[in-house]
């Protein structure tokens, strides 16, 4: 997953796509990029690994002069970890430099860019996103808009994407419209997020959502909506609801904190737990199914478990005699909360369940009598191929084992996952979301293409 | 504010120690450091600058061979920052090499330290830790726990210490008990810390928490008990309870989330909300005042406001056009949850009041009908001289201004602080605590000594 | 300039190279870079800026597998001092992947670029080399060795460059022979290196250098003499052999230090020193002609300045109320040896003529009656367009004053140029030599196209 | 060895010091550090491991504020390699801040700590210059110049010292004068170094050299003669002059420059190499003895070897396989100069062996017909307690084996050590040199206490 953020028409664009990008943090914390444009189209680029603010300093910051900026945070879905792959992607075209950042996955990447290589194209990354500048590139169409389409017309998948040309500023969204991608007004420019969290952060205000198919350019803060992609059967993610988005942002028009407490609500009805005397949450992303579950079944809301915010990025290997568990360097159960009781935990989501069974293992070692584990999506069955991280199908439990088993393996009095209708129902858009990983139905074709070509053999780069 | 944590008798204690400081990073983010004793009594030392996470890496654990070792996490109270500053300190004495972690703040470290360096001594850190470690170094008694007694027999303020000799372990808290340190056993061996939470991520087991003036000395995992300091009025900081502490710890024998939950509870009898609607926390540290408010008052709890956890130490200044207000960077509000209602706030404390004032006007941004403050500790009038980092009395909004005026300056429709009796109840060790900075009645002498001498004239220091 | 190194069939090929980078630091101080291809076909690379030995870590050569491998110092001539910009140039290319090191400078790259950029090309990087990449991935001859050929064709300028591709390598120098390029035997496999110092240090033994135009395959250590490039007059760069190069490499066939003394000796002959008493270079590239003028004119040789060779690449200011002149950081002129005389300092030429100014003052300073100043080449008055980074006629003393002029700026009692006439008989391949910078009888046509054009707009990146 | 310089009295003193320091590199590469005290006596302090240009920035130079500056470079005699034994040292006293900077090495250390430890001095580095900085501190005399006295009374051993306490600075030589210390005037104020090529470099003339004992006060860049040291035999290092110091400084009295070529002229009386065709020597220390071999024998002379400027610190292991002589790294031969002929190799001075034997093997293969090795002093046979880092007897090669024996290992036709009286006269003082490590006869007491006691086991300190 990824978070994208652009600007256009006010001053110190970089800046400001700076604290935007801060606000969407929370979608890739691999590497953080931002392009500027400045006022005689010359464009300017500073990308690093890590952390936004890890990334950028003051010194930094200030050499990325102009009033059109885009700026990108990474969690890689494809491609390794490093600097190259880093967005924005850039390119000196023949209508000037391009930047751009995207957010989703496509899935036919693989055969674009055997083709782009085949006419002497050469790639510095090993990501999917770089494919489309290079179609931009190669396109003879005669204007940039013609180009960019003509690129757009190849991909399959998912794309949110905002484009720099010269000073021009372009964002579209796929046809099916996996991933969010929301316009906001601030002074007299115009602003664009993955999520509304950002916007509000740097304290713009939200015009709209891009509708699927939807294709604006923008010239210093003036939007000209172009003509819409080609219609497809909506696709939105229900994932970017339930997990991925901040509670405090507006996806698909929904209040994403909402949209989890009615979770949390359904799924107390479809899967009480009535002798339980207290409910809590895995924090943080399931803290509103919790509250919600809580507001439904009438047990009481209680805080059971501890989040360390501090954890680094570099894991430290605790002695194996004591077999501290990965599980207990993040979280720390609150025994005053948990002993002696029966208690609901509620979290967002099954992957692989190892981390649930050694949460589960903490909260029993804290004195639990009972533990029943409510989660807010359905059992995970297929991999994402649209740009969340998900594991293959056979590291899946819910693809490899029964319902009883996962029970069993967790080691919970009892387990229950939200139906597909209910999170559906929660989600108020119901027909129109994509939830092949729960349901095994995608939205787009095969993919026999992901498999790696020797084309692509790698190149390592590891730059100081 | 800092972490302590030791550990004696068990094989790799340095990264034992490590994941120890991590569950103490709350108590300082400066710098952290372990010293580590091997079996030849060879002591080794690693320290730096900013989070654990940060400061160590497995090649630096690696080399801390031994199994006996401390470790410090800083938040300065006294002392620059700076690297000569961060813990353990250490010193090759004539009884073989000392290091010394120190929670806490000496009230006459001034005084000493001119009568140190009138005798000679030369300090290297700007430190009051240092003075200890001189006071012992200097100290003519027979052994090395006299050397330690008579050291400590100098000291006024507050003061848990654990200190390594050779491969001996001492650790001790001053006569008044102002802070915590708590023993625990892992395997064969024995485990210091400042708070439960960390003896639980190393899967140590509590044995007890030392009583003010208790004086022990650890070798290869085995207590001996010394005789206890000169004996004087107990004065537990009632601030580790309100809000230093983790919720997961115990500290003073009592739950930090039941007494957190308890000054909600309180402080909803003492301040009710009749009209509001919707309750909720500035997160992290007051979300189980909030529960306890909404348990108490039957006000629904909700989730108002989304902390952004990756803020980093390296502030970018905004545009100052765009008027991006600090305090959004960290925290943006649901407008889902706020918007239209009356909406009760609860946090811990009110220092000098921007922040609060900031996030007040966040809340109303997102359409808050009527805002209503409410604080889980009284008043703060005076700085604290034990070891917590408040600033001066002027600095101090309840110290300069009238509750009226502040209410006024927050822009709230009612502010409410817990009354001291309803806290010290919460707490239940009433008579026993400290809350100077409350109530003005400091247990110590006065602190003219506070002035800096000229002989600390400052040498900075700072290596690459 | 550039230096540029290359193995084939030796295990630890990317070893090797470094030592070989080594050897040929001096050819390049801003960035260094290694390509190696393992026994599956798999190129790795490393880049850094700075020298070699700081731009390599045992990790970083342990990482570079296989028994092939092409190394590249750089000092930029074209194109700013960016990590992008660092070679090897590396591409995955539809016969897999290439890297490419080059020395040298093309004169129409501008024109080639935009070219390329039209259809399609994306470059990365603002270097001329990039462009030799992009020719090969285009075209469309059906062979690899038909692509790297179809790419020469397109090249005017100076270029010896050391190309993988796969497991294969090829060397190549163009038509005109600007730059020096060596091939040399070691254990069963070849080794290729701009000078022949490089073969020295890794021990290879000197097969041969190659003539302008040849053009070689080398696969698994066996060279395969392809048909040459097309026939162009020899003009091998004269400065090679008076500045550039190692005084203990040969190139074109010559000892650099025999032809330095022999200049020192014509120098004597065309301009001696009656009166002098002592004779001293600027160390260390004047050594040679230095000795070669004592020889000949019997006039004592000494050391006369010293260098100090821990000049670091941060400048740092030195007050301006002392004025401490530039160049004492880096020369220091021994007292003992000037004090009171009539001396002759030979240098190997004049520039801007700023350094020599100094120079002259510090020798003055030091006590010298009189000074004869006397170049190893004749005055400059064109710039290099085939790879030497000297700066426009503009700012070249000898282009716009007279020789009165710069003596009369210099402060000497008399200077002495070397005769273009003088430096071919010391060079000993006079007609075939460029000259051009001396002469301004340049062998390529005129380069209108060095001028940059829109579509080459810098993009400026600054990873971390 | 070490390199001290000190500036009084001129604004900016910490940047002329940077530069002074510079000058004082070839003294010690492993750290460097610059004090500095402005008006305020505020001291400020930065040191750090390598380069004085690498530890520097313009930033760190900024923050030292002030008219009065100690620097130093260090090269390690006693104590390891870490930054806790970087200099100056500093503490603060009860007479306001110090700091110091010593160069040359203390007999009795040893001893003293363990006294020093004993009274309960805390020790931070492992160098025997905090020694000197602890018996200032913890003497009672009633001044700082009667308390710096009382210290140095109790010194055996080398030490020229540069000391700042609050805005005072102090200068003194040790009663045998072991290493030089030189006085100049810059504007209106004073520098101390090392040597005077580092008053050269930033601008100053020379005033004096310290004598042996000799101890000044300058205050405000205004010099008060205060009483010398308890009188001594004077003993001078005279390899300061044969090897250690650069030859633009005037070390002694004397120009090392001519000291240099006087040492090859006796060489070349005491041992000619009469059918020899050509001397040349291993540059740079050698360069004047190669030039006065030269004169006096009238062999020609000519650049043999070439030295690589660019070794880095960090040694990248050449494959095995090849053997690349770690010597070819450094040095390269010039075949056009060797080839065929009878070559005599002038060097300052033999120690274990290894570096020449290899010498000798790549001028052999570079074709030599004969070799003959010239030394510009004495064989070796024992360590240097005053400063000079040579190895244990049991490693200087002169001690173990006989003369025929060396020859017959370095694998030359001839081999000539200068003899001592030979290497006196060239030095001009020859009853006032010492010369312990060619002739044994040591001038202080012996070093029993150079044992390491049990109070100085090392605390391993590895800061980031």
């Amino acid at each position: 997953m990824c978070g994208i953020f652009g600007v256009s028409g006010v001053p110190d664009a970089a800046r400001i796509t700076f604290h935007g990008l801060y606000a969407l943090q929370h979608r890739g914390q691999e590497s953080a990029g931002i392009a500027s444009v400045d006022g005689a189209g010359i464009a300017r680029l500073h990308r690093g690994m890590g952390l936004v603010s890890e990334t950028f300093s003051e010194a930094a910051l200030s050499s990325l002069a102009g009033d059109v900026a885009v700026g990108h945070t990474r969690y890689s879905t494809m491609g390794s970890t490093i600097i190259a792959n880093a967005q924005p992607c850039f390119a000196n075209t023949r209508v000037g430099p391009l930047t751009l950042a995207h957010n989703g996955n496509l899935t036919n990447a693989t055969v674009l860019k055997a083709k782009l290589v085949e006419k002497g194209a050469i790639f510095t990354s090993s990501t999917d996103s770089e494919v489309i500048v290079h179609l931009i590139a190669h396109s003879t169409a005669s204007t940039i808009e013609l180009q960019i389409r003509d690129a757009l017309e190849h991909l399959e998948g998912a794309y949110s994407l905002i484009i720099t040309v010269g000073r021009s500023m372009f964002a579209v969204v796929d046809g099916r419209g996996f991933r969010p991608l929301a316009i906001g007004r601030l002074a007299d420019g115009i602003v664009a997020a993955s999520e509304t969290c950002a916007l509000d952060l740097v304290g713009a205000t939200l015009e709209r959502e891009l509708m699927p198919g939807e294709f604006i350019r923008i010239d210093d803060g003036r939007i000209t909506n172009l003509a819409p992609l080609g219609s497809r059967p909506v696709s939105r993610c229900v994932f970017e609801l339930v997990y991925f988005a901040r509670p405090d942002s507006n996806v698909f028009g929904e209040s994403v904190d909402r949209v989890r407490r009615e979770i949390g609500r359904v799924l107390a009805q479809e899967h009480p737990a009535p002798g339980a005397e207290v409910v809590f949450s895995v924090p943080d992303s399931s803290n509103a199914m919790a509250l919600g579950f809580s507001q439904e079944s009438g047990i009481e809301l209680e805080y059971g478990l501890i989040r360390n915010h501090y954890v680094g990025r570099t894991f430290i290997n605790p002695t194996q005699a004591l077999r501290i568990a990965k599980v207990r360097i993040k979280f720390n159960p609150v025994r005053e909360v948990i002993e002696g009781r029966s208690v609901v935990v509620v979290d967002d989501s099954l992957v692989r369940g190892n981390t649930s069974k050694g949460l589960v293992q903490l909260i029993r070692a804290a004195g639990a009598r009972e533990v029943h584990l409510r989660l807010g999506s359905p059992p995970i069955t297929g991999p994402c191929h649209y740009g969340i991280d998900t594991p293959a199908a056979s590291e899946l439990i819910a693809s490899t084992h029964s319902l009883e088993e996962i029970r069993d393996f967790l080691g919970v009095e009892s387990l229950g996952y939200l139906s597909l209708d209910g999170m559906l129902r929660a989600g108020r858009h119901g027909n129109t979301f994509c939830h092949a990983c729960f349901s095994g139905q995608y939205p787009t074709p095969t993919h026999a293409d992901l498999v790696q070509l020797r084309h692509a053999a790698p190149l390592i780069e590891s730059t100081v």
